[in-house]
């Protein structure tokens, strides 16, 4: 269910079932080259959660409006990207945590699309668990992904960790958001870390132009599905878990 | 135009040229009784800013993702509503000033549907301007409403200055997001505010259960597209001086 | 009675009345033209006071020192005035309230005679409320003074709400402290308010020099007896209203 | 000068003047026992600094509306104390600082009559000072009296560094201000401070009932002179040694 | 070189020379089951600050006092355990690094032995690069490790990336600090971490009770040297080509 | 003991006794002139806590690792000198006294050598008394030694309170930790303070060029023994008598 389409009377009634999981996708504006948009990481988390909620039932699970504007941080200097700074962003989370805990909710999940913000929502999270929040949260930044990326991508990637406008984010966007896709557009760039880069601060300005980790054209939607299947498949195990044995669900 | 859709090379383009305005819809996630929808003022301020854009021109307008989460005190404790204190708000907001002016924005609207949201408005365009900020920022909180709804609306307020999911909202709902009003749930109810209301800080919770402050309804898309279009008019006209004469451009 | 005037034994027996109400005056200093000096809106505040305690009963009323410096925003940049920024200010308001609260007193009013500290009082009486605090705060910038004004007033505003040095404050100060104004220097000045003014960020110094706003030489100790009796008996009505009922007493 | 007593037109032309010397007197709202008044330190910081402006000459000093409220961490939990936090009492000194440097003072000094706020005006004198701020500040809190005291005052202090309401306190007031002292409610009384009192947090209420540091019935006004003309002479040394060399005037 | 052991004249000589870097060990004090200190991570924090050194050549190194209270979130609750919040650690450093600025540094190198602390030091490095701070930050914890891990550690991880107190932690000491180890006392306990583990926040002791992830009792300080050199190596390569090509020193 | 070479299990047991006292020295890193390292306020408040120790008797007696950075404003901007505001200061020591009161600390003592740590020091111990934290926090910042100065010292000091790498300084070190000093590069130089100096901020740097406050030369290790064990006699009077009486032991 979307939890922005109801009703007063609604939010009173589904916000008090105990088995009702509340989703909050939260992406990022930020440059992806030129063959995806500014919203890239924001259509990515809303589509996983709805992926999510197909899995767990509509009927246990409501997604909230999208948090548009995330930590930027390695590309907040190229026009277009919109960074909000941690501290700034951990507070907005967390107040959103703290409206569901009043409203009832005993289990919310933040469906994270960006890297960059997992900070930040780690810093939320630890805040409400520090109060002793009557409310369990989690956070989802593709899970397992990490494994089918090893069996189904094929191209070098620019740095281990990272991934950007690359063939596996645009193979997610294939998968999830074809529409916003161009891959006329789609780019093959191998980009030179420089050796110092997990060392010392670097905005990604300073090595490369076009925010393009890899080779974008080697992108599809098969690629993209067998991967976020598998996350969406993890993250519904995670829920489902906490569901069943109900040891963590905040009481 | 939308700003998200835009890709790398657009949002370059795009955001140097010197007569483009960028808009900031700001919402709120808010009980309103049963006819209208958590998010409706997400959807007001989405779609005022898309008229905006018509008249001003797609080319010189660039539309930012809405903010979904807004500050909700006096509603915050009914399940369902999602409150963000003043302070959070409004550096949420200052960390999108401060991007848009890297980037090199001259100027931008912000576009506000509800009027908790004004105080963290305000102190985010303040605090931009003792920055000596170069860029000038606009807020819009339904500019020349309120003599136009003394001409259309008929029925009595409840309130001299607040309106909520009343005669009023429900208009502008009927006119810009038909879709998602529900006129059989919309009910009449006269509220009684405590003497004491504009003199002390009382929760809405406290002398209403069902969060509409009149008669909804009494509403009709005809009265809403009367007072939106004079509102459009308004911030039309404030944005285009600001353009012709170049004033306040921000340099 | 004077708060500030009280020894330790006093201070002790009056603050654990129930029916004490304590008045907290709030000014600023700020420049207001040539006929009117620069702690105005201390005199008003403090004068204001001094008229609620003669209608509530001296034996109920306890006066605290005004304070003495506001939020002066908008005229903050010409030379004399004094700014306390919103949170600060607020902080400062917090402290105050929380004090009084710890020595057992139930309601306190703040008498404020200056709109800018509007934001800042409602900050710390929303923060005292969220607290669960044990007292009652109620705040007052001058009720039911626009319908007097609309009878009373003779010229045209500048501004549709905003009123400074001018027929409306000069009027206050000939009928609370007449001695400190010098009426040989009120002038009549026209201001013209750029039309985005309410739209935007914009000091009064890009549009005035002189701190008028409109015109002070119409001013009169009858006119301003009329709005301040009417301002006093709205503030008395709803002190005492509190008082009988007891509903919000804080407990 | 009254600083708050100008006009606009006043302020601008005084407040540029590169001899003006603003002062700025800052008290507390506590209990002194039940001979002294609570708005006893007001009373003694207001009246040092119109000393101060006697030597000075009027022309050259212009003293601020005081600041009533201060840090009452040791007495602050006695019904009638107002206690303001170190940080909020330093930004709200910060601020006026500020403001006085964009009026174009170059010299301040703040007069001091309660240790506790001693901490709160250092933070703020420092960080105006590391802003690189084009203004000089003086803080005084009753130099010299130490000495003058050791010769002037006759019974046993309670404790080395502090004191309050006592022998030389109650001179102050006899001195300064007798109108507000009850000497018919002048009380001695040794208090035994706890020997880990220096070394660890102790409210006064945890050993003394009464909040007078010894015996005030010995006080006079002819100590209290010795000792306030004594505090007078070198705060208008340091002040006119400023002056005559110009060595610390902040350009 | 101990920056600590410098009089007032070596700091001066030193601090300007442009090849200088300048070493800060980051510790925690946290327990580690009973055959480690609870000050394990400050010794291996130190002595990979001295082998750096021997590698770098004294006369090129200053060491810093080590930093003896960090980030110890998971263990926090465990007595013994000093935990220091993530924005008041990095606020620690970052006073640090602007005073090393100001003294002339323009590298330094934050060897980092708690992964706890990562947050807070990466927090710290950003806040000075966007200040345009003139000194270049790294930080290092344990880089290269994991290829090294691989080859050398027998025993199964308890998680993917999560060591503490196990054979890879006992190993560093028993290579860096054997003195302070007791392997009498080191145990092996396999540790089930719960399956939400990586997705919710945990306390460790949640889940087990002697805080040690794996098999201490198969350490070696065979192990730790083959880890720790190719840890020292990795650091000291980082550093010299910073030092060579100059590309980055901070102007 | 060492609190820092203890194990969990000792941690566990030592740590709940009631009549355990932890210690933490704090220090600073600052420039003493040329015969004194810049980690002396650290050896200082380390071998005091030794000596508090010994007479208290090592099992009733908990050292924690010194906290090296401190406080210093007046040397800051000296090369060599780190200095760490007070707010970052006082965070950094309420997170340790925090952290130590979750342990079950009941008694802990901050051994400071550093007089700019003082007001850091007092804004923690007092925001933990305020949370009304279940520990007594003590602080020492040379208690008792001006009087044995006066009979012990012979040269004449520059300040009446301040003293800095001086005859005293210097003389604790040779008692101390004489390994630290070069008495070679003992100086002799008389510090002319700006008059002005006790009532505005002014750093050191702005009138002397060498940290010495007075006649280094004339130190002794005699002089140091007699003022520092005074020293520690009175923190250990002042502990023993908090055990005996158990007045003030947090509950």
């Amino acid at each position: 269910m979307n939890y922005y389409d109801w009703n007063q009377e609604q939010a009173k009634t589904y916000l008090k079932r105990k088995d009702m999981i509340v989703l909050l996708p939260v992406g990022a504006i930020e440059v992806h080259g030129d063959h995806l948009p500014l919203d890239t990481d924001c259509k990515l988390a809303e589509r996983i959660a709805r992926k999510v909620e197909e899995q767990l039932g509509e009927e246990k699970c409501a997604i909230l409006p999208c948090i548009p504007y995330g930590q930027v941080w390695s590309l907040g200097d190229v026009p277009g990207s919109i960074h909000i700074a941690d501290k700034v962003l951990s507070s907005y989370l967390y107040e959103i945590i703290k409206s569901l805990e009043r409203s009832g909710v005993k289990r919310m999940a933040i469906i994270n699309s960006h890297m960059g913000n997992g900070a930040a929502i780690k810093t939320a999270m630890r805040k409400a668990y520090e109060d002793s929040s009557n409310i369990k949260v989690y956070q989802f930044t593709y899970p397992e992904a990490n494994s089918v990326i090893q069996k189904v991508c094929t191209t070098k990637r620019s740095h281990e960790i990272l991934f950007h406008a690359d063939e596996i984010e645009t193979s997610y966007m294939l998968y999830l958001a074809p529409e916003s896709v161009d891959m006329k557009k789609a780019i093959c760039q191998e980009i030179d870390f420089p050796e110092e880069y997990d060392f010392t601060s670097i905005k990604w300005s300073e090595f490369m132009e076009k925010a393009v980790l890899g080779d974008a054209a080697s992108a599809s939607a098969e690629k993209g599905k067998k991967i976020i299947d598998a996350v969406v498949e993890k993250i519904v195990t995670v829920l489902k878990g906490a569901d069943i044995n109900g040891k963590y669900t905040g009481n």
